[in-house]
């Protein structure tokens, strides 16, 4: 074998590493490289002696021969600047290598050899990348280009306040997660924090101050959804007592029972549940059984379970701590009913013993929020003083009268649901702040987790990946826009807006924020691998006490079907009353309403500006509401008409009144971060601020692409583009995306 | 006030019912129909007297004149036969109840009052069913049109025995699941539970007689698929010591370890692990760091872990029971590298105590599999005799020389993961057994279970929502398809087949089945709303349990890369291998394949029999995989031949080639379906599985009609009728839901 020189080896060195490296190519392949190698005519007895000694199918170089080649390169590479281009030919390469000038050019004698390369589609770049590494380094990495402390404080506004005090609270060891505690033990520690918030006077902020409160409602919904960032197992107990317990008090009791009562329940010394919900009737409180039966000889009540299924479940703080119980029961006087009311219930003695007649019963183990002791609660001719009935809408006199401010029962009964509002609207505000939680462990722990890379190079951050991208960016931006516009409702709801839209708007974010939370935490989950698995890690928990989020204050399928009635119903009307002849006196008008005319050029319109422009968004969304409320009207109009009955009719199109609903939600969400965005100055925040507004628009549109594709309202050629700019949107996100959860403001004791 | 006649007040009735019933109408409602009837001229005096003390707003009737109204309809009604037609007019059925002749037609002096009732639109039917019920129950009723026993049978095939079989060892008290068990003690009890298996000789099923086993690889898999029914902690301990531990042993080694080990491992006498994820690595098993360095001197590897982040982690076992584990490292020989490796290291001696050298340490609490004894592995220059290394593949002489019957290391090292392929299998297998307890338990609930119903009327069961229908069947639809590829798939790969397209369908099931588990057990456990938040369920724990089946054995967005890899590069490919030229390659081949035309008849074609045609699934899921591949190899191929390297390329196209996985991996499944549909000669059980086959395939379609409204597959007017033909199928499917679950055949014990 000829003697090669080092500038001939070079210039095929690239061929012969690639042909070899990877085991990839066929012994034929190889022949097919050699005889052209062989057959450079002018090159002469050095390229044979290349082919022969480098190229002989019947004799591999061996690995260390490899890695010799491997070096030669790397020196001349160094040696040399290198040009970028196209597709790099092997070829050319090597020449370069060489030291050749205009390496675009091969000579004619090499047409052959190039059309082999090409013909075996050997990929240069890769190559290129494996044998020099490349120009730049591969994935996302993080930068910063602005400051998530006043990105912090544009989120947070007028709730910074209450976040700091709910924070330093939240540092003491009775708020501390620890998983190995026993259930019992758990229980403990929840109270304990539930009783730490009570000293501090937390769980009164909602109340006036004649009543021992700071009258701040906002407030006070801040200091749950802060809680939230913390055990949810404290934030629920929490709940139960001051929300649920407390507020049924204040809300539905008179003077007599604020003063009676409201001083103890504030302070914790007496500690209740909300006994709504019985085994057999969850939803449809309505039709519970428990009944409340007067008895004007000795003036009491008497509460009773008539049978097994009427029992109360699922009752937070029934199973050790509570010691009253707001009831709600069938009240009945003689032989008239009167619908469902409240009672205040006292169940245990101070020594936390169950009171004659009354069982209590714990749930047992359940799948998450293990610190909160659900009970059954089963009650056997309880009696208890007429004036425990909690009578701001309706009275029972001594001699068994009944009176009402409010004449229709049915309109009664939601009034008094209807102050329970606030729950629905906090656990709306919880279920966001758990998102931030999950994304913030899940952003900060993909952006410095790295699995694979380009070959030959160092491994990426996982955040790097499209798919990862697309997992947690589109949550993030959505979870931004969900606290937008559950900030503006808690707002309104403080400022004694129309309780009716009101209860509307919680009902929807409720369900929608709920949903999106456990998906969020599931996303979280999945992008922490095994070790979103760990409890250290908190998600997988998380996902765990949160999942009920989506069932209680309202199972979210009833919660957005009393959304669509509304919408269906007009807002004016209260929802929950339409039984039987509401609804088909508003459908006629919604059916007839006219769907706006689509116009051809927006249809196809897909310039990346376009696709941005928050407009398109809000038009789209606004015009796929309108037409599902007159498509869902129609269709339920036609149906009536035909003499089907509202409820068989509704059942029909559930799935479109459903759709219906989700559409109004997502509408009123976006507006509502447009609404945020609109009070932000600062060019720097701006600049994250917009993608995340456009990315948290895209991708609703695209979810739901579907539909607008066959209402016309995109081309196809439109839906793709979208699909592309939602993709290049988190592309562009990706690189803040840890300075943005770090605006969220967890401090790291709890994330 | 003139006295009125019965007869007379019964012609209004139904009008004056409404009117006041539900308090919906206005005052001024009320006095327009009360003037409409006052003119009423022709009835004269008594008419009139109606009007004044039944209409007047000033005097609304009592609560107890309605209900005597009511009274005196019903008895009116029972009298009569009535007609049903179109939407009822309350004043024809007021005249019916009144006994006139030729109800349908209205005096002309009755047309001014009928105006004012339509212009109100009372909705007549609600109102007819609220008086005198309605003619049918409303709401969806169980009925019984085959045997559940005959459709197991045919279900299960040939793994009817297997089942029996474990489910007889399951009810052993080692199984069974108490969730008031400390970790402690349940880690115990599921060692136990695995102690009785290995007694009973299951863990030995699939190795050959010699070994003592059966030789019987699908009958093993079954037994683990059946195990999955129960409690998955027991599931997980069983598969990391029989299937990954015990397995590796046996594939990776040779007759030498076969002998010297298996016994006693088979026996759980040895309890091990399988030590490969490290905390820096997990999907990157080619890039883990813990090394095996040979010394010729002694005849030893030196197993190490060079840095913290290069332990062993999550890994099952190894915080409590593990005795020895299957530890991958890297293998150097003088300056020689060889790559991954496997090796046998003893860990704890028989008394549980760790060994020398040897740091073990518990992972902690987790979010679910707490019966699961995870722990993480650190190794100090721990020695192992040279024949600890698992030799099958590549060995090691006394001499340090090293020797493989693979020469390509790529190769090599995914033909030793290769043989690791039945556990990823088997966690799809046992990801659909957990699916068909969970849709066990939600059907039965959501069929008894009644909440809301038409006005006065009973509550329905809430499986009678079409939302609920809805999110329940499709699963339960494709459950069964799923079962049926799974099945499949492990009678070829028990038979032999190509190992390198069962790993393909082996990654693409798993990911697909491990996902669809997790939202059927939340749609699950939202069906069955609280009490689905009780332990006492199951559904709650099982998907804490199941949350981690998308991770192991491969992550999920990992392996359908691994499956578009595959499908891109060619199958004949060993896709793991194609780092740097392989997918050049093959990329030109796929980029030139031609899309089929679309049929403009077909895109159109949306009639019932059309859309439930199991061919036209088949093709539209074809033509779907087909175009995915095509526009995605020449995506991948036009950015190769700009420069980009495959690395970029691949990850900017990211969500395109894992649409392009799901597509072959949901095409397959259906087509799976289809072979064991047509296995199938029982006409009463065809009558079910017919329409559940529909049901998979169209909501497959239905699901992702974003994209086949894009490609112009579909028609909008297509998509529309698609949805509603879905309705159909869950409206049709829903009577026979207990039914279809019964025959999944789980004793009561577990569900």
């Amino acid at each position: 074998v000829a003697k090669v020189s080092e500038h001939v080896l070079l210039q095929f060195a690239p061929l012969i590493y690639v042909a070899w490296a990877d085991g990839e190519l066929t012994r034929d392949e190889i022949t097919r490289i050699h005889d052209q190698l062989e057959r450079v005519k002018s090159a002469g007895a050095e390229t044979a002696a290349v082919a022969a000694r480098w190229l002989n199918p019947d004799r591999p170089p061996s690995a260390s021969d490899l890695q010799e080649l491997l070096k030669l390169m790397r020196k001349a590479a160094k040696a040399r600047s290198r040009k970028n281009g196209s597709r790099a030919s092997l070829l050319k390469l090597g020449r370069e290598l060489a030291g050749q000038k205009d390496a675009e050019e091969l000579p004619s004698e090499l047409a052959a050899l190039a059309e082999v390369e090409r013909a075996l589609a050997l990929d240069g770049t890769d190559a290129l990348h494996a044998i020099l590494g490349r120009d730049e380094p591969a994935g996302v990495e993080q930068r910063v280009t602005f400051s998530s402390i006043e990105l912090n404080r544009f989120l947070d506004g007028e709730r910074a306040a209450t976040r700091r005090q709910l924070f330093e609270i939240m540092r003491n060891p009775a708020f501390q997660i620890d998983p190995r505690l026993s259930t019992p033990a758990y229980r403990e520690r929840v109270l304990a924090a539930v009783h730490l918030l009570a000293d501090q006077g937390i769980g009164a902020t909602a109340f006036p101050p004649e009543l021992g409160g700071n009258g701040a409602v906002a407030r006070s919904i801040t200091a749950f959804e802060t809680l939230a960032f913390g055990d949810l197992s404290v934030l629920v107990k929490y709940g139960v007592h001051f929300g649920l317990f407390c507020g049924s008090i204040y809300q539905l009791g008179t003077t007599f029972h604020h003063e009676e009562f409201l001083p103890a329940v504030m302070r914790l010394e007496l500690p209740g549940c909300f006994a709504m919900t019985e085994s057999g009737h969850g939803s449809n409180v309505r039709e519970i059984e428990t009944t409340a039966t007067y008895d004007p000889v000795s003036q009491e009540f008497v509460i009773h379970t008539p049978r097994p299924e009427a029992r109360k479940d699922y009752i937070g703080n029934a199973a050790q701590h509570g010691r009253m119980a707001t009831v709600f029961a069938q009240l009945r006087i003689g032989d008239e009913e009167h619908g469902v009311h409240a009672f205040l219930v006292p169940i245990r003695n101070e020594k936390l013993e169950a009171l004659p007649g009354v069982m209590l019963e714990d749930c047992g183990e359940k799948t998450g929020l293990h610190g909160v002791d659900n009970g059954r609660i089963r009650f056997d001719h309880v009696r208890i003083p007429r004036t425990n009935l909690l009578n701001r809408f309706a009275d029972v006199s001594e001699d068994g009268t009944y009176s009402s401010v409010i004449a229709n029962p049915g309109r009664r009964f939601f009034t008094m649901l209807g102050t329970l509002v606030a729950g629905r609207i906090s656990i709306g505000c919880a279920s966001v702040s758990v998102s931030k939680t999950a994304l913030t462990i899940a952003l900060r722990y993909t952006a410095q987790r790295r699995q694979f890379g380009p070959s030959a190079a160092a491994e990426v951050p996982v955040l790097s990946y499209l798919t990862m991208q697309r997992s947690l960016l589109p949550h993030l931006a959505l979870t931004i826009a969900l606290d937008a516009a559950l900030e503006q409702l808690v707002q309104r709801f403080a400022a004694g807006a129309d309780l009716r839209e009101v209860e509307t708007d919680a009902a929807g974010l409720k369900a929608f924020a709920s949903t999106h939370n456990l998906n969020t935490l599931q996303a979280a989950r999945e992008a922490c691998g095994g070790a979103g698995f760990m409890q250290v890690m908190r998600v997988g928990q998380l996902r765990a006490d949160a999942d009920i989020f989506t069932t209680f204050e309202g199972a979210n399928p009833v919660l957005l079907q009393l959304v669509a009635k509304a919408l269906l119903g007009g807002l004016r009307e209260q929802f929950g009353e339409m039984r039987f002849i509401g609804f088909a006196r508003y459908l006629g008008a919604r059916a007839s309403t006219a769907v706006a005319e689509l116009n051809p050029l927006i249809t196809r319109k897909s310039d990346p500006e376009h696709l941005r422009d928050p407009e398109f968004h809000t038009s789209a969304l606004r015009y796929r509401e309108h037409r599902l409320l007159t498509t869902a009207a129609r269709r339920m109009k036609s149906r009536i008409d035909h003499g089907t009955d509202s409820f068989d009719a509704l059942n029909e199109v559930q799935d479109h009144v459903v759709a219906l609903a989700q559409a109004h939600v997502e509408r009123s969400i976006i507006e509502a971060f447009d609404r945020k965005l609109a009070q932000c100055g600062d060019p720097t925040l701006l600049a994250v601020l917009r993608p995340l507004r456009a990315l948290a628009g895209l991708h609703l549109l695209e979810r739901d692409r579907a539909w607008f594709l066959e209402a016309g309202y995109f081309e196809p050629a439109k839906a793709k583009a979208l699909r592309e700019e939602v993709n290049r949107l988190c592309q562009e996100l990706a690189p803040h995306a840890v300075s943005i959860v770090d605006s969220f403001g967890i401090p790291d004791f709890l994330a």
